[in-house]
């Protein structure tokens, strides 16, 4: 038998469907065939790319990690500074959430919630949680070399407290509908307690 | 035909599993019928307790919120200060969070990640954040008015924040399996940037 002629374009677009439909009904509450239908691929096709639904899961978190980083890189390229760039790209994200209605939120935060017992998708979120917190760590540092981030506390660890303050604060956004809990992130760590004029 | 006797010890007692159910399967991985074997209850009467799935849910998260604001209470209450207070109930919950090995978090932060689309789940959901953020709210007015914790913030604003970037340390707790995240928001928020001497 011939083995079945994989495209890459058929990957990345039942990923996108994927992460689509994860982010606003969960893992659980998404079914592979609703997925292939809204992709138009068929149903056979599936176990070619993936090998069940957790690796599915885990490549979908993947996907979503890559792009959110690919988008982060891309704001703070352009950006005259780190802080302006994390500023920035936190803009860049509250204007997404507000285009969709508030819905849906962040990939990482929704699946880290929900999803217990699968060791491949934990891995992908820790993966991805990992790789956002270095490239908030090296802005942060970057901010603290230029003086425009207090110097008294690791930006390894300032940069924790930040993405995980911003994932409790998406999550409280969906609730409440409403970008205001992560304007907060931002005005109290980023602009006041991250400030160097806070330093002990 | 007589109305069904209800009872309120079965009606907890399935409140009871569903918290427990949805805590480390989620909502949507969540089944009816396995609540109701774990419960021992039979399947008939389900629907004499509740309406549907969905009002099972909120009335779930009611039941969560409602034990959780009764342990706050009590450590609270016999605290010698509200923020010693504030720091003895987080370390209480993450005495159970290790108890349980980083399993199950925070319901709240759960569904309010993957739930989408139930309007009343939603507003148990924002019920049971705003009954967190008053409590919170009021220890720590009550810390600044004892000159425990700085006044140029609003005690409501501050509460938001420790709130929130606990929910997102949670959900960093379990795909960590650490309570490094936890520990964090209480040593930078409560015992620093929350501190009088922080003040600007």
């Amino acid at each position: 038998m011939a083995r079945p002629r994989l495209s890459e374009a058929t990957r990345n677009l039942l990923l996108q469907e994927g992460v689509a439909s994860f982010l606003v009904q969960g893992y659980h509450g998404t079914g592979i065939k609703q997925v292939l239908d809204q992709a138009r691929v068929p149903k056979g096709s599936f176990y070619n790319y993936f090998k069940s639904k957790e690796d599915f899961g885990a490549a979908a978190i993947q996907h979503y990690a890559s792009c959110f980083g690919e988008e982060m890189t891309r704001v703070m390229t352009g950006a005259p500074d780190p802080v302006t760039g994390l500023r920035s790209f936190f803009e860049t994200l509250m204007g997404q959430f507000e285009a969709s209605g508030y819905a849906g939120g962040c990939l990482i935060a929704n699946l880290g919630g929900e999803l217990e017992g699968s060791e491949v998708c934990r891995e992908a979120i820790a993966e991805a949680f990992g790789d956002w917190h270095k490239a908030t760590t090296d802005a942060l540092r970057e901010g603290q070399s230029l003086g425009l981030v207090r110097k008294d506390v690791e930006a390894a660890e300032l940069a924790h407290l930040l993405i995980e303050a911003w994932e409790g604060a998406v999550i409280r956004m969906k609730v409440e509908r409403s970008l205001a809990p992560l304007r907060r992130v931002v005005a109290r760590l980023i602009d006041d307690y991250f400030s160097p004029a806070d330093q002990g």
